[in-house]
């Protein structure tokens, strides 16, 4: 399973066979079930999450008591609260298997031990930073230009594997809007 | 003046003299005059701006003509459209001078032989690129989670010397409300 994360870290940085016993000894693997908690809110942030297979989810309690939904990820995507994490203090966020899930762990102290001793991997995660951060400027772009509606096409038009796979409610949770309208709009587009 | 430039990667990385003359080698510096553009809307997005002096700002026009204001950067903050500058494609954004400005500026080319060349660099992008990348996944949840009056007044608390400093209509901008409802709610406040 470990061998997904050695073809996505080839992508960015070349690793022989020893290198990458080498970077895998900073992880651990876990496996998740189906909603189960990876991480609450009120704990401190003391994990960074790579999906070898599965699906997690990061959401927060808003005042009124709904889980909203801020990001997903899918193989090969990493997941935390990385403001949390850098300061390894503590969450609003929880993060959460929406589906039976593989993932390799890794702790900030052991992260940055990783970068000290391995250095091609400041390459690594600056290209993962750099990706993860620009896909975020589109996303608040998107949030200020398009209608809910707008979101939820746009969407579905870039990813329509990945509406397919998530199911609706959670659509609903991410696009910040109730599952009956996302019914509604499913119905009119439709009709 | 970039003096400012080396404090700020010895934040990050240690740099010695001829390191820093050497880096120095891969940037232009750019004075800018208040409301110059750096970029244009519809053009390939080439440069990635870390400003010394003064403060830009990145906006798209949205459907109604209307400038939507999606960052600033202050002193020490680097600023573009990284998607674009990534893919060095198009970019729907412009970025200006809200004042008078000095700013370093790198090409995509250059940046690249700049981190194969001074492979320490990619340190000191990785730190960048990472907390830029957790502070948009904050904004997003902002986005999400607080009412416009909200989004100004967390605003208002967290960066005080900025709401100060940045022109009211350029605050409503980024804000995405009005400058008319921007009155209204610092009105309300006083009374």
């Amino acid at each position: 399973m470990s061998d997904l994360f050695r073809k996505h870290l080839e992508k960015f940085i070349e690793v022989d066979d020893s290198e990458f016993d080498a970077i895998l000894r900073y992880f651990t693997l876990e496996k998740v079930t189906k909603k189960e908690n990876l991480m609450m809110a009120g704990s401190v942030c003391r994990s960074h999450f790579f999906v070898l297979q599965g699906c997690l989810r990061k959401f927060f309690i808003n005042e009124k008591g709904i889980e909203q939904t801020t990001e997903f990820a899918i193989e090969n995507w990493w997941l935390t609260d990385n403001l949390a994490y850098e300061q390894q203090g503590t969450s609003e966020f929880y993060i959460q298997a929406v589906e039976r899930s593989e993932v390799l762990t890794i702790s900030k102290p052991s992260q940055d031990k990783l970068l000290q001793d391995i250095p091609k991997m400041e390459r690594y995660f600056r290209f993962i930073y750099q990706r993860a951060y620009a896909a975020s400027q589109m996303r608040i772009k998107y949030l200020y230009d398009f209608s809910r509606e707008e979101l939820y096409f746009h969407f579905l038009d870039r990813y329509p594997a990945f509406i397919q796979r998530i199911p609706q409610y959670l659509i609903a949770s991410f696009l910040g809007f109730t599952p009956e309208y996302l019914s509604e709009i499913r119905a009119k587009k439709r009709s």
